[in-house]
């Protein structure tokens, strides 16, 4: 199509990285073209700390299950929804502000998601590889007293940043008609059946057939107990009440 | 930098769209370039209704409070937040599944933000414009309804794609130092006061000199009532029960 939509469908994590260092006057460019994306109601309601201390590196990489990667990569950044910045702003100006709405939680969470994809759209433009680590929130509070996250942030997923040191294949998707509906929700079983013999196969080749699982059977473990079951409380605790 | 990165930092929302279609196989593309975004896990927690029926689109444009665009671009579309394809296909693989996790209301939410982005620069790659509709939060039920959406799917947000009639003004972002920090969260009140005086500037040359306001007071009125403060209940009743 052009080379915009090549760059996106080639998208893979990179999980191994050289120890070239990423330019900084380059990681600023990542970051102004993360800004760029849209956010509701102009409130950009996010904060970046890009974590340099080796020390927090290897704290954060335990944290987040043993990913020796956010201590490897050139750059590690923990994308926080920040609700502080622009509520005490609005506070100064005079407003009597109210918090913890979970409309505000989904403003912060979503401001914060679209803002770190072009980051990583920049990012990938300029030959960098990338890794989301949600790992995080496996540890959250942990994590926010590490960086000193103040009442009304939270960190949202961890990004390592880094020059590829690996080249493994694009991960095979959803077919667009599956996720793809026109005027009203559409369910499409058989679809889902189709994807799971593709990712079968997919497993099968990439282990030299030791790996016999497809999509249904991969998601099993995650839905077969609470999810992270401390988020609600570490959101509460944060100031993020959900009301 | 480089022509991905000058992309990315020319975008504006588009309100304002010409008659022109967008090819059917140009809007594939575009969805299946979101699909190619980084997924939690690989649950591709999403699902896009097109709306095509002018009626639906007359009623969205409607409870979003009033935005006409949504009927007057070429493509509007609904971003849904969807836990249900993942949960019934690890149901139907065998799993006790549990839902209604807030960690899984946070992935689903990310997941479909990160990909609607892609999308968005998709499009704008294409020389399109996008314009996001948060606006349809402001009547969730309704929205569902209108396209039967089943439990343990939500509307994130909406976007309107098509070929812009207009060319606003790239509008300003916070500087970079106020939103990124090294190893630990820092204030920078100061930053924000800056900020506050290039939006002054940027109303007043928009409106020549009649709107006269600035970043902190525009975000008064968001935070002075409740937000959308029926979402809670909206989510808990559709499956969502942030437990």
């Amino acid at each position: 199509m052009n080379e915009v939509i090549d760059l996106l469908k080639s998208h893979r994590s990179i999980r191994k990285f050289t120890e070239q260092k990423i330019p900084q006057e380059t990681f600023l460019e990542l970051i102004r073209a993360g800004q760029s994306a849209a956010t509701s109601n102009h409130v950009q309601a996010y904060s970046i700390i890009h974590v340099t201390s080796p020390e927090k590196r290897a704290k954060i990489a335990e944290l987040a299950g043993g990913q020796k990667y956010v201590e490897t990569c050139s750059h590690f950044l923990v994308f926080c929804a920040d609700m502080k910045r622009p509520t005490d702003s609005a506070e100064r100006a005079g407003a009597e502000v109210i918090r913890g709405m979970t409309e505000q939680f989904l403003v912060a969470s979503v401001d914060t998601a679209l803002m770190a994809q072009n980051v990583v759209v920049a990012a990938e433009s300029e030959g960098l590889g990338i890794c989301y680590i949600g790992g995080i929130r496996n540890n959250p509070a942990e994590i926010s007293d590490l960086l000193k996250l103040p009442e009304h942030v939270y960190p949202v997923f961890g990004l390592c940043l880094g020059y590829p040191d690996q080249d493994p294949e694009v991960k095979p998707r959803l077919p667009v008609e599956s996720i793809l509906m026109e005027d009203e929700y559409r369910e499409d079983a058989a679809s889902v059946d189709g994807f799971d013999d593709v990712m079968r196969t997919y497993y099968g080749a990439r282990t030299g057939g030791t790996k016999d699982t497809n999509w249904s059977e991969q998601l099993s473990p995650l839905f077969n107990a609470k999810l992270r079951p401390h988020m609600r409380e570490f959101l509460v605790k944060r100031g993020f009440e959900l009301k």
